[in-house]
C-alpha cells in the first residue's frame, strides 16, 4: 500500500526529531515490502512566518488535504507569539480536518522507571482521549476598555452537543474495542456551571448505552491528583480540550517525561487526514544541540501505523523503542543518558531491522 | 486578644475533622493566655438545604460578616447537586468577603515521604496563590436549543484588570515578604487567546516592579508536568481560579495527599473575614467512620493564626503536626496508619501542649 505523507518538521527541535522519524518510515518500507511512503515536506514554521507574515500559504490546508496523513514535529519560536504559530497552523489543521480526537497514551515503557515512587509498569497504562476542536479553545470573546483600570477580557468556552457527543462516544467505543472496563470523564461541574453540567449530562447519556462499563465523572482537580495517587485505576479518560491538554502533559510526566510522549490528532471517519505529533514543544533551549529525544516522534509514527491499519508495524516500532530503553546504554540527556538524537534514533531503527 | 470565629462544620467528614480543629483552638487558648476564641457554629450544609431549600438563611452572609474569621469543614453530600452546595455557600462567601486570595502551601511535612520517587523534603516547599473570585468560575453563560442535536453551552471566563492585578500583586509581595526569589505565573495564552494573553500582560507589567525577582509564565500543561519533574524550582506560583484549583490539588498530591492540605481564603485588607478550610471535600465514602485525617483542618487553623498575626501559635501548631507525623505511630488510614480521627487529633494537641 502506498501512502502520501505530508510532513511539517516545524521549529526548534522539530526538524531534529523529525529526521529520525523519517528514517524510521524508510526502515518500515524496507522491512515490510507492502507499504511505501511518499513524503512531502513543508517548511511552514516560524521562519516562514517571519518571511511571509503567515504560518503557511493561503492554500496550505488544501495542500495538506491531499495527503493520507500528516506528521508534525513541533512549532514555536522565540519572537513569534505562541498564538500566531498555534492559531495559524496547529489549530486550523485540527479543526479543518475534523481531527476531533486527540489520543494520548499514558504508558510506562519497558526500561523506564516512573517518577512515582510506589508505581510499577502495570500501574501506568491508560489512554487519554481529548476533545480537539472546540470547548475552551475558541476564539470567541474579546476585551473591553483596553488600558483602563476597568479593562475586562471575556473568553467563551463553547461546547456543542455534536462535538461533545462525538468525543465521548469515541472514548466509550475505544474502551469497548480494546477490552477495557472503565471510562472516566473529566469535569468541573461544581465550579463551572453551564458547560460542565452539559458535559456531564452527555457523558451519562452515552454511558447508559454501555451498561457493562464502569463509568465515573471526576472533577479535574481531584482527577489530576488521582493521576499521582492511583493511576492504576484508569483505562480510558475522556476530557475536554483544555482539561485533556493538562491531563496529557501530566500523563506524560508520570511515565517519564515529555521527550517520550506521542499523540494522534485523529479524524476517526478517515474523511480527512489525521495528524501525528509529539506532545512536546520546539524546546528552543536545546534546539541545535542534537540532543533532543526522538522517541515521542517515533512513537507518534507508531500510532500513525496503527491508524493506517498496520498494527503489526506499529507494534514493531514501539517494541524496538522499548528494547532500546530496556537495554539502557543509549539514552538522550532528558532520560538520563548522554546519547545524541541521531544515536538514539539509529539504535531504535537498527533494533527494528534486527527483529 | 479576643476573636469571634464563625464555624461551618458542613457535611460528611467536615464535622468530624472540625471537632479536632476546635479542640486545637481551645488548646491554643490555654497555652497562650492572651488569645481567646468565641465560637459560633452554623449548621449550614446539605441537610439544612434539604429541609429549607437553601444552603444558608437569607441573611447568612450578614451573620458571617460579624465574625473576625470563618472556619469551614467540607461541603457536599450525595443527592444535592454540587453546584447547589458550592454556588450557594462556598462561592458567595469567597466573593462577598473579597477573599480574592486562595493561599495553598505545597509543603512536604516532616515525617512524610513524597510519592515522587526522586524528591526530598527540601524539594517540596512552595506556595500556590490562586485567584478566588472571578475568571473561569463565573455564572455568565447559558445553553441554547436544549435537548436538540444543535444544543450548545457557552461559559464565559471573565477576567478583570482589577481582579487580575490584585492577585498577581499579592503573589509578588508575598514572595518579597517571605524572601523568595521566583514567581511563576500559570497561563495558557497559546491556546486561549483573549483572557490568557491579558493575564500575561498584567503579569509582566507587575513583574517589572520587581526587577530582582525571577519571573516566568508557564503554560498550565507544562506547569502541571513540572510539578512532577521539578517542584524544587518553585517558590510562589500564581494562577487563575481554575488553574489554581487544579494546581493546588496536584500540589497536595505530591506532598502526600488531600488529607493534609490546608487553605486560606484571604481578604488581605482585612476589611472582611477570611475563611480557612481543608482542600479536601466531604468524602461521603468514609464519613461516619471516624477515620478522616484531621490534619488539613488543623493546619488550616495554623494558617488562620498566621493571618491573625499570631505567627508563633501558627508555627507551634504546625510543628506539633510535624512532630506527630515524624514520630509515626499515630496515623489515619489515608497516610498509612490505623488511628482514628480522634486519636490523631489528640496526639497533635497533646504534643502542642507538651511543647
Ligand atoms: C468545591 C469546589 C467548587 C472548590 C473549587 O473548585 O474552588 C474546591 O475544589 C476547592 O478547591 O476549594
Ligand atoms: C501548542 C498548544 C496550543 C497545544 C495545545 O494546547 O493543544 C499543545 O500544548 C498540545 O497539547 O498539543
Amino acid at each position: 500500500k502506498f501512502y502520501s505523507v505530508g510532513v511539517i518538521p516545524g521549529d526548534g527541535i522539530g526538524p531534529e526529531v523529525m529526521k529520525e522519524g523519517l528514517k524510521a518510515l524508510q526502515a518500515l518500507e524496507k522491512i515490510h515490502g507492502g507499504v511505501s511512503f511518499d513524503i512531502h515536506s513543508y517548511n511552514w514554521n516560524c521562519d516562514y512566518y517571519k518571511k511571509n507574515g503567515r504560518m503557511m500559504p493561503e492554500n496550505g490546508l488544501d495542500i495538506l488535504a491531499e495527503h493520507d496523513v500528516i506528521l508534525l514535529g513541533a512549532i514555536g519560536a522565540p519572537g513569534v507569539p505562541d498564538y500566531v504559530s498555534v492559531w495559524e497552523l496547529i489549530l486550523p489543521i485540527r479543526r479543518r480536518f475534523q481531527q476531533y480526537v486527540n489520543m494520548r497514551p499514558a504508558k510506562l515503557l519497558r526500561g523506564m522507571v516512573s517518577p512515582l515512587r510506589y508505581k510499577e509498569h502495570a500501574d501506568l497504562d491508560f489512554v487519554i482521549v481529548r476533545e480537539n476542536t472546540e470547548g475552551e479553545y475558541s476564539d470567541m470573546g474579546g476585551r473591553l476598555h483596553r488600558g483602563t483600570p476597568y479593562e475586562i477580557a471575556i473568553q467563551n468556552n463553547v461546547f456543542t452537543r455534536f462535538g461533545t457527543e462525538r468525543i465521548i462516544r469515541y472514548a466509550f467505543s475505544l474502551a469497548e474495542e480494546s477490552g477495557k472496563s472503565r471510562v472516566i470523564g473529566a469535569t468541573k461541574s461544581n465550579g463551572i456551571n453551564h458547560s460542565m453540567p452539559f458535559w456531564d449530562e452527555i457523558f451519562k447519556e452515552i454511558g447508559q448505552h454501555y451498561p457493562h462499563m464502569e463509568t465515573n465523572l471526576y472533577h479535574i482537580d481531584a482527577l489530576a491528583a488521582y493521576f499521582i495517587s492511583k493511576p492504576e485505576t484508569f483505562d480510558v479518560v475522556v476530557a475536554s480540550n483544555l482539561f485533556g491538554d493538562i491531563l496529557t502533559d501530566l500523563g506524560a510526566a508520570i511515565v517519564g517525561g515529555l521527550g517520550l510522549a506521542p499523540s494522534g490528532n485523529i479524524n476517526p471517519e478517515k474523511e480527512y487526514p489525521s495528524m501525528f505529533e509529539p506532545i512536546h514543544g520546539s524546546a528552543p533551549d536545546i534546539a541545535g544541540k542534537g540532543i533532543a529525544n526522538p522517541i515521542a516522534q517515533i512513537w507518534s509514527i507508531s500510532m500513525m501505523m496503527d491508524h493506517l491499519g498496520h498494527r503489526d508495524l506499529g507494534r514493531l516500532l514501539l517494541e524496538a523503542i522499548e528494547d532500546v530503553l530496556e537495554e539502557g546504554s543509549i539514552r538522550t540527556p532528558d532520560i538520563g543518558g548522554s546519547a545524541t538524537t541521531l544515536q538514539l534514533g539509529d539504535a531504535i531503527i537498527n533494533r527494528m531491522i534486527e527483529k
